[in-house]
């Protein structure tokens, strides 16, 4: 349980892909609430609404989740410990190619492309930023996964790159929430399935999903942030929807 | 069920990654068998012994598991339909990283190419051979999984890039088993665990592995075989060890 509205609590927080829909509704909730001092929001490009509330306690840092010499530098930039780091980036699909509906549709060098930004890359952000999440209290690492990159819940096949993607992810997650376990028990590592959100990303494939079932950013991080305030060392490694049910691998 | 031993049954089998333990030892195993009319040994070199017995059987193809238009003329050299393709091809580490024991020793290029290896070139395999499987009776195609793959039964950590792109096999097999039974619902699509296996691959971590639980690839392709002659429809999609047990996801 983060203490989000005690001023003297002093949170920090890391947001990587703040330039995205999900990643900007996360950074102007957190700097909305009283709990939080500082949100660093890493993107590309740094850019940022500088007139939104709360936008003094934002710092906006460039950087790239696919290198490894940015993310040392964006992480001698930030000033820790951390309470939370928040994964946000990804793709569906590269500009070129769509998701595919049926095999004879994949392209290798597409699915490569897909499982860096998705998988390869919060595994990257992990490898620099989770030594600075404090070890001695409730703290959390979390990258968006997907109810699609569930196994066992696949049952529509489809979205070839993508699913792969999502369950390395999940796994990726769950590989180093072991290892940080041992040194950090109090600090937890998760995915989260923040539902269909109306952004770019599914904007093109959200048609058929019921009204009530699209939720804008803003309420999908509100519902993501009420869920890792749930969480508890033994949630450690899992996969989670909006909702807090636990998803099957 | 495959008829392996009547010599009327005129069984035609494609094997990729046939230059490696353990594909080297499938393609020995079913040119042996009476049932066995054809056995397409695919590699890199299209090297192997033509001594062994049963060699006149086995048709050796050049081919690069990781090029489209490599796979597509292979396809154009064999003489469909087949009953059985296996993908025995995999890496668990590259040349130059080791397999991780932490997260700070993960290095985000080799995970990208032992994803291309392990995860992509299987897909592949899959978008231009599934078509010759015949729809008629019962057919297979078979990956080389690993227990590390399942996300549930991960308990110790480490591997991470192994670990990522094998749970992302098992994820593109089930999808890629969705789709295609639809169109031929007796025709399997499963990833198969082949034990601990005395090859180059596992040589330098299976020193811990009690002496008769290390296989012998020859050992290890004939468990293999069973399981695989034992899967009914339902089996699609699966994970499935050497024992014939079902993985979790």
């Amino acid at each position: 349980m983060f203490a989000w509205n005690d001023p003297d609590a002093g949170l920090k927080v890391a947001v990587f892909g703040s330039g995205g829909g999900i990643g900007r509704a996360f950074v102007a909730e957190l700097a909305s609430r009283p709990g939080v001092r500082r949100v660093y929001a890493c993107s590309r490009t740094a850019a940022g609404d500088d007139s939104q509330p709360g936008a003094d306690s934002v710092t906006r840092i460039a950087t790239d989740v696919g290198s490894e010499a940015a993310l040392e530098k964006a992480a001698a930039e930030i000033d820790g410990p951390l309470d939370m780091i928040l994964v946000a980036s990804g793709v569906l699909h590269t500009p070129e190619v769509r998701p595919e509906r049926r095999l004879r549709e994949f392209d290798p060098d597409a699915m490569l492309e897909i499982y860096r930004v998705n998988a390869v890359a919060p595994a990257l952000v992990a490898k620099h930023f989770l030594p600075k999440l404090d070890g001695g209290r409730h703290t959390v690492f979390a990258a968006l996964a997907a109810r699609v990159g569930s196994i066992a819940d696949n049952r529509l096949g489809g979205w070839l790159s993508y699913r792969a993607s999502k369950a390395a992810l999940v796994m990726a997650l769950k590989t180093i929430a072991i290892e940080h376990a041992r040194n950090r028990p109090t600090s937890l590592v998760v995915g989260l399935h923040p539902g269909t959100v109306d952004t770019p990303l599914s904007r093109p494939f959200s048609g058929r999903v019921p009204k009530d079932k699209l939720f804008s950013p803003e309420q999908s991080v509100r519902y993501l942030l009420d869920v890792v305030d749930r969480l508890t060392p033994a949630d450690t490694g899992g996969h989670f929807a909006w909702d807090g049910s636990r998803i099957e691998y």
